[in-house]
């Protein structure tokens, strides 16, 4: 699968995996209100008008661009029936051809990790039939219970040339709180990354590892670092464009070939039709206005090669 | 919720929750035949088995105890379905009036942990509804994101008067690659236990916070430490039994008053007929054993006071 991925990557000469998040402020009313006219102001509405605007964004993006990335709080917080239009976005995108990223940071230890690992990646023995669960391509992984909390998950990889991102520096403002602490002179996050390299070696595609690592756009100066740390994984850069992330601070994540690194973009994608830059499409036009902040995302990506 | 569960702690002399962690091994067979009779070797026929598994298990041992913990992973492992009976599980053990942990070991950045903390604990707005999701009274959570990951969670314990368990020191074996990492000369786990603390002052319940700590059975050292550093954070305690960790080590897991501590156990009780001690119910009454199991258990913690 990661072979997949950097043969997507090259094609659409797009390093970039659209988010699909959807907060019920980011669907467009007409889509709202048909769910709710179908099945009331329910879960099942609401899961129903999730997947629809995901099916819209998907139908207009997906020539573009080599993967999506779920991510699945968005979809617990609806309960059951969220849960089940996480379960057809991953489904659909798959029947796109596009990669998807389950972004479920899950990790527990041994034996949990491996129940995860089978519910995202894996199948399950169901008497004497087998079954598919939820079938992501890759799955986001929380490392802070070490190797036995991530060897489960690797094990399940190897079986079904799947891979993993496992979080190395995260996004968000306090993520230094924990990851930037200095052990031996050295941040927790540089040490994270040095294990994530070597786990990766136990899974190698052609030219990259199937084992990847989060690394958050807001911290180019730590991409640059790790991005040696690690020089065959793949890094999932969250945190471009409304988190803060800017281009330019984006070249560090790659290696010399150009490859190396996915940016991920959520509400600067899938709610494009909100901001000032994209209203003339209306909201209506919500999945063309997600077209044309794709093809800007990849123009600004491509500007700093 | 702290109250409640420190209330039925003492009401049932019983520091201790039962570990709903369903694995099909686990379940009988005149259980899995009868499920897979109705709804065929289905996922639907597995979540089916799980459920009336629990259902057994619950009905012989709520008066017994205070709490049971459904380990989400378990669930997840057989989809939708799965997900459906770890659903049912939760609103039945509420049912009973037994605390319901959730261990689920969500955590992401900001927004990402609200949409968790809102399917776990709280409640979502669809138009003029409001919907209870999973609905358990506490969540695990991990740690490794900082204060923004974890205070979105906080703030919906205190609509809801709910409460966490944050990952401090797990019990694997791993478990110390990155948490005993030293850092200004004191491990990593005891700066998360001074963070568990510092976020719990704001969330009091009566005597405990709200916010507590998941530390292992198996490094009671580490425990005594923790317990100082955390003198109001309630301590759950996983590891004992199958994971390793005795009755002995307990001790320092909990204050002077004899309380601060719930100690879980999973295999021990929920498959207590598969051990040669508890052979002689049979599978057919099972959950008899699980109920002697989970008096032994009781007699084994009180031997520590």
């Amino acid at each position: 699968m990661i072979n997949k991925l950097v043969d997507k990557i090259k094609k659409t000469n797009a390093p970039i995996v659209v988010g699909l998040d959807p907060m019920m402020s980011y669907v467009p009313k007409q889509i709202t209100e048909k769910a709710f006219q179908d099945f009331g102001e329910t879960l099942e509405g609401v899961a129903e008008a999730i997947w629809q605007y995901n099916k819209g964004i998907i139908d207009a993006t997906y020539d573009l661009i080599p993967a999506v990335k779920p991510q699945i709080a968005m979809y617990e917080q609806f309960g059951i029936p969220g849960m089940t239009a996480f379960d057809k976005t991953v489904k659909y995108a798959k029947e796109k051809d596009l990669v998807v990223i389950g972004d479920v940071k899950r990790g527990d230890i041994g034996s949990t990790s491996a129940a995860y690992a089978t519910a995202h990646l894996g199948k399950v023995q169901v008497g004497s039939k087998t079954y598919s669960l939820f079938d992501e391509d890759f799955a986001t992984v929380n490392p802070y219970l070490g190797t036995d909390g991530i060897k489960p998950f690797v094990d399940v990889c190897k079986d079904e040339k799947k891979g993993l991102f496992i979080l190395v520096k995260t996004s968000n403002p306090s993520s230094g709180e924990f990851q930037d602490r200095l052990i031996e002179g050295r941040p927790l996050y540089e040490w994270v990354g040095e294990q994530v390299a070597k786990w990766g070696e136990d899974h190698m595609g052609d030219d990259y590892s199937y084992i990847g690592a989060v690394v958050g756009a807001t911290y180019p100066e730590m991409g640059k670092v790790l991005r040696k740390i690690m020089p065959k994984s793949y890094i999932l850069v969250p945190g471009y464009g409304a988190q803060g992330g800017t281009a330019e601070g984006l070249r560090p994540y790659f290696n010399e070939d150009g490859l190396g690194a996915i940016v991920n973009s959520s509400r600067g994608i899938i709610c494009a039709y909100q901001q000032e830059k994209y209203a003339g499409f209306g909201a209506e036009n919500y999945a063309d206005a997600s077209r044309q902040a794709v093809l800007d995302m990849i123009e600004d990506i491509q500007s700093i090669f």
